[in-house]
């Protein structure tokens, strides 16, 4: 059987990208009196590692990384995780941990308090030996990540276009009295068809007034002549996320539709406008909200801006009313503006963008009119 | 525009089933002296309300339940939460939360440890009221979950069926020289376009050596002639959950494949053979293990034999070696032995079923040769 070699995960940024992330979250320790991290969310672990697996647990300390996995992915971090010593646990991870932070005598190891159930903490806590203790360190990872390097642009960029590759697939495709589960499972499938491992959260397809729904879940109704449809979707490529939100109208919008969707258009673009560097996050959602406001609808915007994305699809920063973050380059965030009337519908329109010094990159190709179907 | 009706989210159990749910949890706060429980976790939270939105906090008292979230979900939550009150939070929902403990006088809150993190908890404590306390209170729900009722085991049974009939369709379409993850796509589609909302884990695809991955994701390797694939996919349909993995050979299987496949079929079957209400999950573990021993392949079975699923795809009971739960009628599980080789390759076979007084009924339809395509 088997003539095929060993059959790497899906490519990964090279080893000395982890080692040089590892690196910065090891220099901070001594300024914070750590003596290591101890790392156990997903996404900062594939973050620092490289490690794609559900369960694992990373210690870092100035001299080295070691990565705690159980025996389902213990092929697999060692193919992954080059540059980390791994050990594979038996059972619960816990127990292995305070172990290795026993026998390397480390006394505060810093953990993440927003990624960590209470359970957790206790079951660490009690295992600890005498003098070593947890301290909460929370968001240091975060922080880093919220930069993103040249590599992980460009992971993202491929996202978002596979993305909007998927939608206009898709869109070719749909007939009025398709169900909004069905247009959903098209465009999905064409993300992965495309290139991605999987979609970035469950795909939103709402027609009529459940597009008033911002976060309505696909449903069996089929997509009615007359229907306006909102498409929020995103696809995890190579493990980054993109996320596009476009409207669709099967027939000839009317007047309300036209003028309420010219508002959030309004309302998008000088949000876009309003992102560069050094700018406050709460600034860019303010340009938005003004905008709407000036037309009336500002209670009827119920949400933030947008959000950072990358590893996961919601990360730092938020581009929300009362965010302090100042936006820096290299930040992917999402500028997402939309109006929810009850009983009537919903307009949102989403794009990715690329905060650079003067500006921002918009990487979403898609045509941001209105389309007709 | 919008001239269809409101158009409810996909159906949901009675709202009489949520009521009762909720009623067996406050009946059972008297005897824990507490005076609330504090739900946050999404599944228990529908488990107990219908509610799907991905923000939620629910206070369940023996006068009522209140179910806070944020305006993204205002109209859904109540379409989908009838019997609760609804409070829609501005911004996070914790100072909410800790208002209504306070107007209503509420003192020992139960929360859910395993499911709070250390950051939430802080924060929810530090508002709570002079006299008010958190205590830890976790497993109940899980353990109400646990014993499915007909209406659920009835969606367990559609979604299990949905799974397998997604995978013949794909099966039908597979030919050498298809990529892992376009397969994987073929898989998922067809579940969607079968009725399921979403898969319940991302599909597993892998073929030749990567089939000795427990957990390996699809790649952009062509299954090729003489390849061994393991195949493990689920559906989440209607919210509930089906799991089922069966192994492909493209071409004519050799000797030692066809021994070890059918070394682990008798494994899947002995264990199938010991569930019964009554018997520890621990024994079921154990006659499948104690076979695989038996034919020299103990070591290469490096996880445990099942779990049960529902609104999660993994939740209790374990079916692992030490694990001491007594399966009762009604519960959902998986029975799922496999063997690892690094180097050569692996063979997983898993079925979905529902633990009945005197045995059980095995819900996967699809046959458990060993398919040669």
């Amino acid at each position: 059987m088997a003539s095929r070699t060993g059959g790497a995960p899906p490519a990964t940024p090279y080893t000395s990208e982890f080692e040089e992330r590892r690196g910065a979250l090891a220099g901070g320790l001594a300024e914070r009196k750590l003596d290591a991290y101890l790392v156990a969310f997903s996404p900062n672990l594939r973050y620092l590692t490289g490690f794609t697996g559900s369960n694992g647990n990373l210690l870092v300390t100035p001299e080295e990384s070691i990565l705690f996995t159980d025996p389902r992915y213990a092929i697999q971090a060692h193919a992954e995780s080059a540059g980390c010593r791994i050990r594979i646990a038996k059972g619960p991870l816990t127990p292995e941990v305070a172990a290795a932070i026993a026998k390397l005598g480390l006394k505060r190891i810093g953990y993440e308090p927003a990624r960590m159930s209470c359970d957790a903490y206790e079951s660490l806590k009690s295992r600890l030996p005498m003098g070593a203790s947890l301290q909460a360190a929370g968001g240091r990872i975060e922080e880093l990540r919220m930069v993103k390097s040249p590599a992980e642009a460009e992971r993202i960029r491929r996202s978002v276009r596979t993305n909007s590759r998927a939608f206009e697939r898709a869109v070719a495709r749909l007939r009025p009295g398709m169900k909004e589960r069905d247009f959903a499972a098209e465009l999905e499938y064409g993300m992965r068809r495309l290139g991605a491992e999987k979609p970035a959260f469950e795909t939103i397809v709402a027609g009529g007034v459940r597009s008033a729904l911002p976060h309505a879940q696909p449903s069996a109704a089929p997509l009615a002549a007359g229907d306006l449809v909102v498409v929020d979707m995103g696809a995890f490529e190579q493990g980054y996320a993109s996320d596009m939100t476009r409207m669709l109208f099967l027939g000839s919008p009317g007047a309300k539709v036209k003028r309420t969707y010219k508002a959030v258009l309004e309302a998008q673009l000088a949000a876009l406008d309003a992102v560069r560097a050094g700018v406050l996050a709460g600034r860019v959602d303010r340009a938005a909200r003004a905008t709407l406001e000036g037309h009336g609808l500002g209670r009827a915007f119920v949400h933030s801006t947008g959000h950072g994305l990358g590893l996961e699809i919601h990360e730092p920063p938020r581009i929300g009313k009362r965010d302090k973050t100042r936006l820096r380059a290299g930040m992917a965030i999402t500028i997402e503006p939309g109006v929810y009337l009850e009983g009537w519908g919903g307009i949102r329109i989403e794009d990715t963008v690329l905060v650079t010094e003067n500006g921002c990159e918009t990487l979403t190709p898609t045509s941001k009119e209105l389309r007709a179907v």
